[in-house]
């Protein structure tokens, strides 16, 4: 019986896609080596690419008869082993993949938003059709980290993630910091530069490292956690003054992604949102769009994956590993590690995880007022860690950094300051990270 | 039909395995929710441990009845399913782990020695006997560093892998560096604190990091690197002057783990050297007995691993991690991914990789004698890219970096300098990496 190549169909010919159909060009007979061959594959062939604008394909190498606007016609064909989807977006992604593994082939995606909103569901199709399903692309880009949580970690616990997975907002925060601009500023020179899309939301409202903390958090600590669980706070109210005043505290200010578990291992918390992190901490140093993600474990101890967290060719790079494991796979008759998410865990709400705030306010410069301020904290059972007390004339400014406490106490702590006849303003509220 | 847990033979039980078989029962409802289940299988039970001294193992919670001195017959038990080695060393962890393989058991071992002798061998009898080998805690210890070479940077082209893979060599640099200490007086602090053991050789003479460096190129290049292939220098002859040159060059002194592959992809060098790398490379701020591990791929670009290289827990949070993988695909039918050393790639010698030095000479201070240090640099072809002078008195320091060239030709020049009449000394010679 002659062998056959896996067949391959692309969904998406954008900037991720291109690459990977470049990548499979360019590089097949070394991805083919890795795959192996038994007595019936040998090889792989890049049989179809599904695009919404034929005329928008610009990678000169692609054949013009590969491409095609029906995908969902091409994702039905029973001569494909292997979809890649790299269109993104909740539909029609989900009725195309869902139909591909139905129709048995195996799926490889970067999807963040799709899986964020159902990766349990997406597994059970997969495991009930018997097809693989593999989506390292989806966080961090090139950075191998899905794979070490789903797998090379799998025999130790997980206590607590904490990660740079937006390389957009690390690019304008970076610049913000070290240039001085302001958010805006800096949110046009990222435009400029590539590193902003035309409609940035996704990226500085935090929506895309709020999926990508869904997805981690279900990996890390093998229960159902989506999109709309993680709670989430963009870049956009982050001021020159609170990157000021991080850098008085020798900080500077991150968007985190947070996913931690209880002490009882009985509730999770996954949140998105600014922080300050010293500038002694590891990931006070990734510049520019660079992502960099913290695991820590309760056996492995702190490990820290970093790398280049998108852009066209480093997620292509982690595509087309989940392609050859894919084929691999195939020729090996084995199957993608199954994913349990078999513990239901609670999720707990923002206001019940445990933060530390630092909080700069503009006060009267009299007698009692730190005396008052102190008992509003205490009021709400925030300990104070520090104060430290500047006049300015008239008014004087206090800056407190708080012990830990749940995030609602802080929070209202802030409102009842907020109240105080002699707090003129609260010029900055940043929460704390990393250490 | 009732179900049986899948069994277990521990082979072992140091450090190591000690951790193992403790993590192994107090979390082994955890990792056995994580396996899953079919019809067959259900659990995971510690069935027996092999050790030479019966006497020597502390761990209470272990029942004393699994303990046994004859490793043999443990892995020739027929209803062992995975035997963990955790012995170390050629024999007799050779003809254990064979004979587990070929009486149809999966193996995980943590042995870079036996890996680095013998990687394609081992993984040959694995395919040819149906089972799985795993090894990520080979290299690097809880560090997920093979798992993402192996499977998610298997589409990419590695071209580099630069590393700190011994915890013991990089306590005793880190202290020479921030205390002044000498080699001796820092080995001693080592030794105190439990990171260097009772006989140092392994580590302070570089065995240990390039077994790890024969691993780490043959899984990079898909090729076939054995120890024996791996240019080894220790860190014993590293003096308080190199670590004081490295110093005024704002730069520090780390043993490094470095494989390669040329730009035609037809050659790999794997070597372990001590070298100075700038502070403000991220493997600079590798402190203390952590490793770190850059790989540099053609589309994903740089990505470093950073972690617990070393440790009893750490260690065995990546033999867990290989035990619930081994597991899960004994109970979903599935296999490890082969690992396909296709690239049958020449290894390059030491003299033939391409390296920088930094030289410092003591010459007297007389005119021409320059002029007599560049011309031998000249006439073996090495360029020069910055020298730097300054008088002492009757002598003069020189103190020159190079450009590239090939370690052979940077070797020759500083023979040729050492016999010149004008140079009274070589004071150190140390290699340049990271920029």
């Amino acid at each position: 019986m002659s062998k056959r190549p896996l067949k391959v169909a692309l969904l998406g010919c954008g900037v991720v896609g291109s690459e990977v159909a470049r990548l499979m060009m360019t590089t097949g007979a070394d991805l083919a080596a890795r795959i192996g061959t038994n007595d019936e594959y040998e090889g792989i062939e890049l049989a179809g690419i599904a695009v919404r604008r034929p005329g928008r394909v610009r990678e000169v190498s692609i054949d013009p008869a590969l491409i095609t606007t029906d995908a969902m016609a091409l994702v039905k064909r029973p001569d494909i082993d292997v979809v890649i989807e790299v269109i993104g977006g909740i539909e029609p992604a989900r009725t195309l993949l869902l139909t591909a593994m139905e129709n048995g082939a195996s799926v490889v995606t970067a999807n963040k938003a799709l899986l964020a909103q159902d990766l349990a569901g997406l597994h059970a199709v997969a495991r009930r059709s018997g097809v693989d399903l593999y989506y390292e692309a989806a966080v961090a880009g090139a950075i191998p980290l899905l794979r070490p949580l789903r797998e090379s970690m799998v025999g130790d616990r997980v206590k607590r993630v904490l990660g740079i997975v937006n390389g957009t907002t690390n690019f304008i925060l970076d610049r913000m910091d070290t240039t001085g601009a302001g958010f805006a500023e800096a949110l046009d020179e990222a435009s400029a530069l590539g590193y902003a899309e035309a409609d940035p939301t996704a990226d500085i409202e935090g929506f895309d490292a709020a999926a990508k903390a869904a997805i981690l958090a279900s990996l890390a600590f093998h229960t159902t956690v989506t999109a709309a669980d993680v709670y989430r706070e963009g870049i956009t109210e982050v001021t020159s003054a609170d990157i000021a005043s991080a850098r008085e505290m020798n900080s500077v200010v991150k968007l985190l992604a947070i996913c931690e578990i209880d002490a009882a291992g009985e509730a999770v918390t996954a949140r998105v949102h600014p922080a300050m992190i010293p500038r002694s901490h590891p990931l006070a140093s990734v510049r520019e769009a660079y992502n960099a993600v913290f695991v820590e474990a309760e056996a492995a101890g702190q490990l820290m994956f970093y790398g280049a967290g998108a852009g066209g060719t480093p997620t292509a790079s982690a595509v087309l590993g989940d392609l050859v494991a894919v084929c691999r796979n195939k020729v090996n008759d084995g199957h993608a590690p199954t994913v349990a998410g078999y513990a239901d865990l609670r999720v707990n709400s923002m206001g019940q995880a445990r933060t530390r705030y630092h909080i700069s306010l503009d006060v009267d410069d009299k007698a009692g007022v730190l005396a008052q301020v102190a008992t509003t904290f205490a009021e709400h059972d925030v300990s104070i860690q520090t104060v430290r007390q500047s006049g300015r004339g008239l008014d004087a400014r206090l800056v407190v950094a708080t012990h830990s406490a749940t995030d609602a106490d802080l929070a209202a702590t802030v409102e009842s300051l907020r109240a105080l006849d002699t707090v003129r303003d609260v010029a900055s509220v940043m929460r704390v990270e990393g250490d």
